[in-house]
């Protein structure tokens, strides 16, 4: 294929090169191959400063990762079965790991699909597409889809912010199908109730399925608290793994209201409770009311977005850790963990070492896991990894 | 109590108030309390430079950790209701995470038991005592085992390199009980004979229990390539998971020998090879004939055992990961451990990154396992983490 030749200024392959997708705007050589002649979503071959080609990108001239590649080999069609190709080879993976048609189909970058990202639940398919690159194979992208799979529907959800750094617009489309108001998601063999269109992200959060299957193994006869509960997803499998009270906080009435309702699905209502709360403000009243529990789960959306908010957003977590610590019963279980791509492992370690220390109580991390495999890491970008799960053993000091 | 004091030099407390439980020669104010005056094993109150406790630690003069802290409580007597406490503590959160008596019970640090590592084979314990101050306490800590679980015996595996550095004898002793000399482990529910008194370490690495067991699900039908097999114990769960074909290799006749037991066991033997192999070369002759595994896991021995060791050490896992991607069919499965702590999780992911480049293959990590719950990571002390396990998907180039 013969795609415009993007060329990149002396030494700016070497991140490609060692497996990165991604070229910044300022590593373009502008006077060989101006930006402003690319409209954004085109394709081009991406070369080094020697006139090497390093492979096939698609282009976005006004955004600050101006250029993405999708694949190594120059002289690759972009087109139907190239999508299929890429489609096929997640799909795989995916069938490989799991029973049952529910997960993360692609995962973006990782799956060599820059800017797409698309859940299965069962015969719905929910896609995010964030790039202009990845927008302009829209319709091809939703025929191979339907070809793959044969959904019932697909659900183009596209209410992310990070469209907007591509000028694309926050219109979420139904491309295909017709969508019921709550769907059934089946993880760990459990069912849960979902509304994919005005739920969060894609809908649902497969990411912390083996955490959330741990999790259950470990609440027998305790008290579990479950914060930013969302749809019930920890707080659920809890309750059926004999936890003797669970209590689910979110600040969302809808949310909880589908916790709730898939709580009657699993006959585990009874030991459940939903209290829409400030999750701060919860955890300052059940500190100062004394209330304690055996079990804290500790999952908050993504407090650092962007690298500028990280100390806030540190600070947020710190706090979160601490209060969580203060309301954990003797030999409790904290389960902490992090969306944020920008704080890693290590800093929440951090936190989770000096709360302790600081209420003079002794912490152990007995499992550290990360995102669920149908999100896996593409070890040349760091930023294929985000999510953290530390499950602490608490007790008082020794 | 009143143990004699320990002076640390200014600021030097910082890391133990951090939650450290080490200190080290240099950090001691030798002139107001001369290392020279504690024996090997004595109990010491460490105090800053402020003369204020910290709390009771033992100490060895003639060792580089001259002193490990065993309680922050200052007037804590280290007696047989300490160690029947901490050994409390210590089952108490395996008994909550195990059906089954198989695990480590104490793991050092972690524990609060400094120097002491204890697994638990059914009804055998074996012990590895690794410090002056620990074994001080050996026949304290050897009754209040045998109160707490009744085994039917006791061994001191004492053949660790680690007790060279304090002075102390490389003899192994049986000090309860009589020792079968095949012995049954069960794990993820598959039963392993091993000999504890001949093997290595304690006799068996209960540390990858969590990652055999993802193993297991992935291999149907597969050939798989079991490097550094030892007893088996990755090698017969892939073979009871539905691989075709599973080859073990190993440099011990007599691990081989125990494997092959195992498998018969296990009614696996007919599946299951065993080569009697230097590893390196091993991989070098699968790569000459050509030969492919679908599956293959590395998971080496300790190859950095000092950080001094750490180039040398590097060079072996980058070569061994090299050669294992370059006899794994397309669409395989590696599985790359590394039980170094000096190697980073990061180190070991840029090997896995590098060598895929190098062979131009898409590598994806769509697990990234640490070490099993029964080994919990003390936060303030990066020296009790130590596994990696990544489990790769890879397939030709994209």
């Amino acid at each position: 294929m013969n795609y415009p030749e993007l060329f990149l200024k002396k030494n700016e392959d070497k991140r490609l090169r060692q497996g990165h997708l991604w070229v910044f705007s300022n590593e373009v050589d502008c006077r060989r191959s101006p930006l402003e002649q690319f409209a954004p979503g085109d394709l081009a071959t991406v070369c080094d400063a020697d006139g090497k080609a390093i492979g096939v990108a698609y282009v976005n001239p006004n955004a600050l990762i101006c250029s993405r590649l999708l694949t190594r080999k120059s002289n690759l069609k972009i087109g139907e079965s190239f999508f299929r190709s890429r489609l096929n080879q997640a799909l795989g993976l995916r069938q490989r790991l799991f029973d049952k048609p529910f997960y993360r189909w692609v995962f973006g970058e990782s799956d060599g699909l820059p800017g797409l990202v698309v859940d299965r639940f069962g015969a719905v398919l929910s896609v995010q597409i964030t790039t202009a690159g990845m927008e302009r194979h829209k319709d091809l992208l939703v025929k191979v889809l339907c070809e793959l799979v044969e959904p019932t529907a697909v659900l183009l959800k596209n209410d992310t912010g990070q469209r907007q750094l591509e000028n694309l617009s926050l219109v979420p489309e139904l491309v295909f199908g017709e969508l019921p108001e709550r769907l059934e998601v089946v993880e760990n063999g459990t069912r849960f109730l979902v509304n994919i269109a005005e739920g969060q992200k894609t809908g649902w959060f497969y990411d912390h399925r083996e955490n959330r299957a741990r999790l259950a193994k470990l609440v027998r006869g305790m008290r579990v608290l479950d914060l930013f509960s969302y749809a019930g997803a920890w707080g659920i499998p809890a309750a059926l793994g004999g936890a003797a009270e669970v209590c689910c906080v979110d600040s969302s009435e809808s949310a909880l209201s589908l916790a709730q309702a898939s709580a009657e699905l699993n006959g585990v209502a009874g030991t459940m409770r939903f209290e829409r709360s400030d999750v701060f403000e919860f955890l300052k009243q059940a500190r100062e009311r004394r209330e304690q529990f055996d079990v804290v789960i500790l999952d908050p959306p993504a407090l650092i977005k962007r690298k500028k908010d990280f100390k806030s957003g540190y600070e947020a977590y710190r706090r979160l850790n601490h209060l969580a610590l203060q309301v954990l019963s003797s030999s409790g279980i904290l389960v902490s963990a992090s969306c944020s791509h920008h704080l890693s492992r290590e800093n929440l370690q951090e936190i989770l070492r000096s709360s302790a220390r600081h209420i003079d109580r002794h912490l152990l991390l007995f499992a550290g896991d990360g995102q669920g495999p149908d999100h896996p890491i593409h070890p040349a970008m760091a930023e294929t990894e985000y999510l953290k799960a530390f499950f602490c053993a608490v007790s008082s000091t020794i």
